[in-house]
């Protein structure tokens, strides 16, 4: 099987994905999409009156303060708004999808990490209140219960914590525990940029090909958002995950694209 | 097993609610919940700048006028907010809950109406770009492989057309329609009164016990959403479903005190 995560920044043409994903399930493929939303969140929480937060960490991540506003906003737009929009649009399409949260039967479980180290004016602060976690536990049954049935899990962020609160989890992250967990034979992470470029923006300084055991070394090229996918990247790969593929989703037929080793191929 | 639905109205109490859920699966209670989310939607309708927009039939049923952007919104509260507030409830009290919307592996399933009539200062207008539908199918395969596996479904509109598209429908009536399609014992309808009352808003006046034959003879008590909880009852009845309860999901233990025969009976 494997698993496909598209990102939610601008330019990623939800319609292509789908109709590649209708493709390939109606092909036989077993697969399991996880998406984003950021964008959209970003401008609904604006709409709100309630505006981003991001915090970067003294090591360089780049993360959504999420206080308990946030998460409700967070919620109506990757579990209802993007969720569902996926859902109507890969049914549209004959797959019978279904969108689930990682709260949902604890999909996606982790520790709640209330406070975040913030970067700020060069000088480092506590921020709390923060309901983000990382995945340590995925839960494979309720997976593993749908693709039997014959639906197309669709899932997205939060997670729950331990103890059953809602926590923002990164999606790539997310993507990446979960092909690591049900033995996935690729990992797609497709967003709107070719691959890791080397000097980010000019896509043509695009790497092709990493070796696994060499996969962290690629950070220090890795910008932004690209920094969590090449350490989601290694953590698939650790966890035996066959290949992982950065590619682009704003091209024709994504997903096909980057299983046919279009973008920057870790393996 | 039983279908619980609670309402989407200003003063419910969905900790309670959760609560009384939680006590009643731990003790082994085959459920499903299934939820709305108006009043919530009305606000953040607001706050967007797309105000709710209802329309009332010749008949005297009113509905939300759903466009494409109230779609959308729709989707954000129930399946977003909504949904995932009360299944974060229910895990927090150790229930593997699982939000779905009824377009999820179409669970609710029904003919996309694109227009609908609607009485304005007296004459009937005919409104065009409606998202609504009635629900006709179940999948009820769905909703049994997540309850034999030990999940508890929570369930909300929209649901499917029978082409894919997302259609807002009447969460009552879909939650009579499920509990018809899955012989349930026992549909509880629970909202901010105490049962279906011979002169509204006079809480004095609950009608405790409706006759099943005689039920749709109900409908000239029903005030606004009462009247399709009436409709629900009748079709959940006609259905083979034992017996539907318009129960108060104000006080404690509302599910609970429902199930006893509290609030208005149809049997």
């Amino acid at each position: 099987m494997i698993v496909v995560k598209v990102g939610g920044s601008e330019g990623i043409d939800l319609d292509a994905v789908c109709a590649d994903i209708a493709h390939l399930w109606s092909a036989g493929t077993r697969m399991v999409l996880v998406h984003g939303g950021s964008a959209e969140t970003n401008r609904v929480a604006e709409a709100l009156g309630h505006p981003p937060k991001f915090v970067t960490s003294p090591s360089g991540f780049t993360s959504r303060f999420t206080d308990r506003a946030t998460l409700e906003i967070f919620e109506m737009v990757y579990c209802g708004k993007v969720n569902k929009g996926i859902v109507e649009r890969l049914q549209r399409l004959g797959v019978n999808a279904v969108g689930l949260s990682g709260l949902d039967g604890r999909i996606f479980e982790g520790k709640h990490k209330d406070s975040v180290r913030s970067v700020e004016d060069g000088k480092v602060k506590v921020l709390r209140g923060d309901h983000t976690g990382t995945v340590e536990k995925v839960n494979t049954h309720l997976v593993e219960l749908l693709l039997d049935g014959g639906y197309l899990p669709v899932l997205t962020p939060p997670g729950a914590s331990f103890d059953g609160v809602a926590v923002n989890v990164d999606g790539d992250r997310a993507a990446a525990a979960l092909a690591a967990a049900m033995h996935a034979e690729a990992l797609l992470l497709l967003s709107n940029v070719p691959g890791l470029l080397r000097a980010f923006p000019d896509e043509s300084s695009l790497i092709e090909r990493i070796d696994a055991s060499d996969v962290e070394a690629y950070l220090e090229f890795a910008q932004g958002r690209m920094k969590k996918k090449v350490l989601g990247a290694a953590e698939a790969v650790q966890g035996g995950v066959g290949r992982v593929i950065f590619g682009d989703a704003r091209v024709e037929g994504p997903v096909s694209a980057a299983l046919a080793g279009r973008g920057t191929v870790v393996s």
